[in-house]
C-alpha cells in the first residue's frame, strides 16, 4: 500500500470530485472558489504532492518535461544555448532535460532512447557530428522534435539554423577588401554542416573576388584549440597566408596561440563569439548567431507543437551578424588608427 | 485501449513468464540464454519500449534518473561541472536532468520541487545565493541528497566542497613573497559561502605576514565582469594597491579589462581558471579546483545512496592546487626573467 497520499483522499478529504481536484492541481483557474479553497486546504493536511511520473502514463496527461541534446555540456556555444531554451521552457511550465552526445553517434541514439523512454513531451536535438540511426528507424511514438544548427533526416521534424555560409562569406569578403588575397581558412571536419556552409562562404567569397582557393591554405582538422595551433604554425611558416579565417571558437584562440609563438600576427575574423575574443590585442572580429533567439524559438516552437499548435514542419534560418573590432586589420593600418 | 506494447505482451509471444522479460528489460544478466534470445525477438517483433515514467510508480522500480541543480548553465564552471557529474551518471545507466537556480532562492525551490514531482532517484544540488527555503520544510519524500560547492541546512545530506580558504590564502601568500603588502581583494558578494571563505584566507595570509586588512582595498560587489571592472579602475585609482587577489573568474576578466583601459598592470593571482587566462600578456595565475574530481565524486555519492549504499552522511574538502604562469609578478621581475 503506498502511504503517499493521492488525488482520490484529497478529493475525499475536500468532498469534490476527482475531477475537479485534477482540474485545480493542472493550474485551471475557472473552479468555483469555495471549492479550490477546500482542495488547497486538504492539499497542505494531507501532504500531497503530484506524481508527474505518474501522469504521463494516463490519457490526455503529459510529464511537463522536455528533452534537449546538445553537443557537448563544456562548450560555451551550448551552454548559451542550453541557457536560452531553459529560460523560455521555464516561463511556459515545463522542466528541460538536458543531456549531450559528445558528437558520437551511438552516444546520440542511447541519449535519444533514454528520453523517449521517460515519455518527453517535445525533443530538441543538435545532430551529432559521426551521424546516428536514421530517424525513420527510431520505434515510434515520436514526440514533436526540433532540430537545431544542423538539419538532420527526420520526416516531420522543424529545423532551426544560423546563417553559417553568409557570415562567413563576409567575413572573408571583409579581409579581402583590407588588402588580403592569401586567406587560411581554419576549421573543425567537413563533416559536421556548420564547416561545411562556412567553408562554402569562404570559398565564394574568394570566387567572387577572382582570387583561387588555395588547398595548401585549408586546415580542417581544427577539433581543439591545440589541433588549430598546431595547424595555424604550419600554415604560417610553409603556405604564406596573409589572414586568417577562423571557422570556430577553438581555431580563433588556437590562432591566438600561434601568434604569441611566432612573435607576429596577420589579420583574423573568427566565427561565434568567444570570451577571450575582447581581451585579445587587437580585440578579435568575429561573425556572431543569436543564441539567445535561436534558443527562444526552439522553445516556443516544440511546446507549440506538443500542444496541438502548428503541425506542418518548417526551416527558418536566423541572420548572423559580423562585429568588427580591430583584428581584422594589418599591423600598419592599426597603428595608422592609434 | 493502448496501442504501446507492454511487457505482458512481450511475455505472451515469448512464451516466458512477465518477471523474466522484467528482469531481461532492467539488464539483469543471469537469465537463460534461450529465453533471453526469445525475448530479444519478441521486444524486435513488437517494437516494444520501456515506460520509464510508469515504472517509477510501481514498488521496487526506479526512474533511472538523478536531478542537478546548477546555477547558472552559462558560467564555465558550472558547464565543467555538469558535464563530469554526466559522464559519471551515464556509465552507471542513469539519465541527468540538469536545471539552474539563477542564484535565486524562489527559483532553486521550484525547480527542486519539479524534480521531485519526477520522482527523480536522486539529486545533487549547489544552493543559491539567496537561500531558498529550509529542506526541513520540504515535503517528503526526499530522495538521497549531494550538496556541492557550498553548504546547506540539509541534515541528512552529503556535502561536497573545495578548499576554498586554504587555496586563497596561499595565492595571497606568493602575491606577499613577490613583495606585495597592500593586496586588493575583487569578489562577488560575502553572502556566498565560498566568497566568505575565500575573504578568510585572503585575510589570514596578510594577517600571519603582519600586513593590515585595508577596508578600502575590498570590492564585494563583481557580479559580472563589468562590475569587476568599475571596481579595480576606482581601487586602482584611489587606493593604491600593490597586487590583486581577483576571487572569481569574472573579477580576473574585468580586471584584465582595468589594466588595459589604465594602460598599466600590477600582479594578480584569479581564484578558478578561465579560458582566457592562457592568453593574456603575461598569462593568468590561478587556484584551480579539481572540478572533474567533484563532480564524479558528487554523482558516485548520490547513486550508491540510492542504491541502498553507505546512509550516514558525509562532509568532503577537495584540495585546490595554485598554478603560476607570471602574472603574479611584478612588470620589473618578468622583463628580468625574460
Amino acid at each position: 500500500m503506498s502511504t503517499n497520499p493521492t488525488m482520490n483522499d484529497v478529493a475525499r478529504t475536500a468532498g469534490v470530485a476527482l475531477k475537479t481536484v485534477s482540474r485545480f492541481v493542472n493550474g485551471e483557474t475557472n473552479i468555483n472558489p469555495l471549492l479550490a479553497a477546500r482542495i488547497a486546504d486538504a492539499i497542505v493536511a494531507l501532504g500531497y504532492r503530484r506524481n508527474l511520473a505518474a501522469a504521463r502514463i494516463r490519457p490526455g496527461w503529459t510529464s511537463k518535461i522536455l528533452g534537449l541534446v546538445i553537443s557537448d555540456h563544456a562548450n560555451p556555444y551550448y551552454s548559451a544555448l542550453t541557457r536560452a531554451i531553459e529560460q523560455t521552457v521555464r516561463a511556459r511550465g515545463y522542466l528541460l532535460i538536458s543531456a549531450s552526445s559528445e558528437e558520437d553517434g551511438p552516444t546520440f541514439d542511447r541519449v535519444v532512447e533514454r528520453l523517449l523512454e521517460q515519455r518527453v513531451d517535445g525533443l530538441i536535438v543538435v545532430p551529432p557530428r559521426s551521424p546516428g540511426r536514421p530517424w525513420a528507424q527510431v520505434m515510434p511514438p515520436i514526440p514533436p522534435l526540433v532540430v537545431l544548427d544542423r538539419p538532420s533526416d527526420a520526416a516531420d521534424a522543424d529545423t532551426i539554423l544560423a546563417d553559417n555560409a553568409g557570415g562567413s562569406e563576409l567575413a572573408v569578403q571583409t579581409l579581402i577588401a583590407g588588402g588580403a588575397h592569401r586567406i587560411a581558412f581554419i576549421g573543425d571536419s567537413l563533416q559536421l554542416y556548420t564547416m561545411r556552409e562556412r567553408f562554402a562562404g569562404y570559398k565564394a567569397a574568394l570566387t567572387v573576388a577572382g582570387h583561387a582557393v588555395d588547398d595548401a591554405l585549408v586546415a580542417t582538422d581544427a577539433h581543439s584549440h591545440e589541433d588549430a595551433r598546431a595547424s595555424v604554425i604550419r600554415l604560417m611558416r610553409e603556405g604564406n597566408p596573409d589572414a586568417i579565417f577562423a571557422a570556430n571558437n577553438r581555431a580563433a584562440i588556437g590562432s591566438l596561440f600561434a601568434f604569441r609563438e611566432l612573435g607576429h600576427r596577420i589579420p583574423m575574423i573568427a566565427f561565434d563569439d568567444f570570451e577571450a575574443a575582447q581581451l585579445a590585442e587587437p580585440p578579435i572580429s568575429v561573425v556572431t548567431q543569436n543564441i539567445t533567439e535561436m534558443g527562444h524559438l526552439a522553445a516556443e516552437r516544440v511546446i507549440d507543437r506538443a500542444t496541438g499548435g502548428e503541425k506542418t514542419p518548417t526551416t527558418t534560418v536566423l541572420p548572423t551578424a559580423l562585429v568588427l573590432r580591430g583584428s581584422e586589420l594589418p599591423d600598419d593600418i592599426l597603428i595608422e588608427k592609434v
